[in-house]
């Protein structure tokens, strides 16, 4: 996969096509690989981290969350977007306990998804979390989300049944499915504890 | 999951924010499940199909494509947006054959999946295709894309290696790992081939 000349676009000028509350929006002119112009449009994202949270009974830690741009309740690993200059790590601790309540003691990395090659830049990338304590959730104003906890069975159930259609969550599930039967392994480490 | 008015909002208005070549974007004000209110901005999409293609010696089909919101050449399964009007099986069968050149004699739902819940309406249907027959490719004019293929295990080592980005590969790849094992089933049907 090294020379991708004859697949990759150059960017020859940009335009800015929204900026709302929340969506950035650009177009941008490519130089195509015979040459050619075309238009690309895409969001701008800052980046995001989804989280699986294990709990030491082997539960996973799960959200029902209204998603309006869908119409419907989805569940969902924990996860939030990167603010201005924090690291993955940090992000994931704090969305884990913004919206969960819980602090984990033990964190790894686990791979890196973008959610839509076709129209955005953003990354999701996908920690999991283990040796959880409750604290106590402080969910931002305006959110509102019901956090539960599955066996991995009935997790991977849902998968199956359709009852989970979330990106990320189903992408994850791969990985929980793979590392709880250890095929798949996890760096773990156990860095400083948010405060 | 039957009574979600404590989680669901409710559209007030509605408001164009973009009408791109490509993208729609639009603002709606929402009543949140405390009464406030607050707003949402999402991409209207027309939904896509994406499908597993397994070859008769049991290797995937896949793609390696250039996608220029996310600066990166992607490996993933061939996909593409629903034309109006059209079924999702029968947008699978159009797309596999323009993009890989290929026709499948059987066919089975996987399942359904949302990439960005958070902004855009966009869901994506998963079919698997089997008993495949190469008839020769029509890419459309400036699109540029390379067609492969890999072993499942090849294809889950990739998904591990994080050589494997794309949500709706990642997703699929649960599914193809549990199919191939036998203990997801699918439902296979052979509908008329597409001309």
């Amino acid at each position: 996969m090294s020379n991708d000349q004859h697949l990759t676009e150059h960017t020859t000028s940009r335009e800015e096509l929204l900026k709302g509350h929340f969506l950035h929006v650009v177009r941008e002119t490519v130089r195509l690989p015979d040459g050619g112009a075309a238009t690309r449009e895409f969001v701008l994202h800052p980046g995001a981290v989804a989280v699986v949270p294990l709990l030491d009974d082997g539960r996973i830690l799960l959200e029902r969350q209204y998603r309006h741009a869908t119409k419907q309740v989805h569940v969902e690993i924990p996860a939030g977007k990167l603010d201005a200059g924090e690291t993955p790590l940090v992000c994931g601790q704090r969305e884990l306990l913004e919206e969960t309540g819980y602090v984990a003691r033990e964190w790894a990395y686990a791979f890196t998804m973008y959610p839509t090659v076709a129209y955005s830049d953003e990354a999701i990338h996908i920690w999991f979390a283990r040796g959880l304590e409750h604290k106590g959730a402080r969910l931002d104003a305006g959110e509102f989300l019901e956090v539960f906890s599955a066996t991995p069975q009935e997790f991977l159930g849902w998968c199956a049944d359709g009852r989970i259609r979330d990106s990320k969550t189903l992408a994850s599930a791969l990985w929980i499915q793979n590392v709880l039967a250890g095929t798949w392994k996890l760096d773990w480490q156990a860095p400083p504890t948010q405060p």
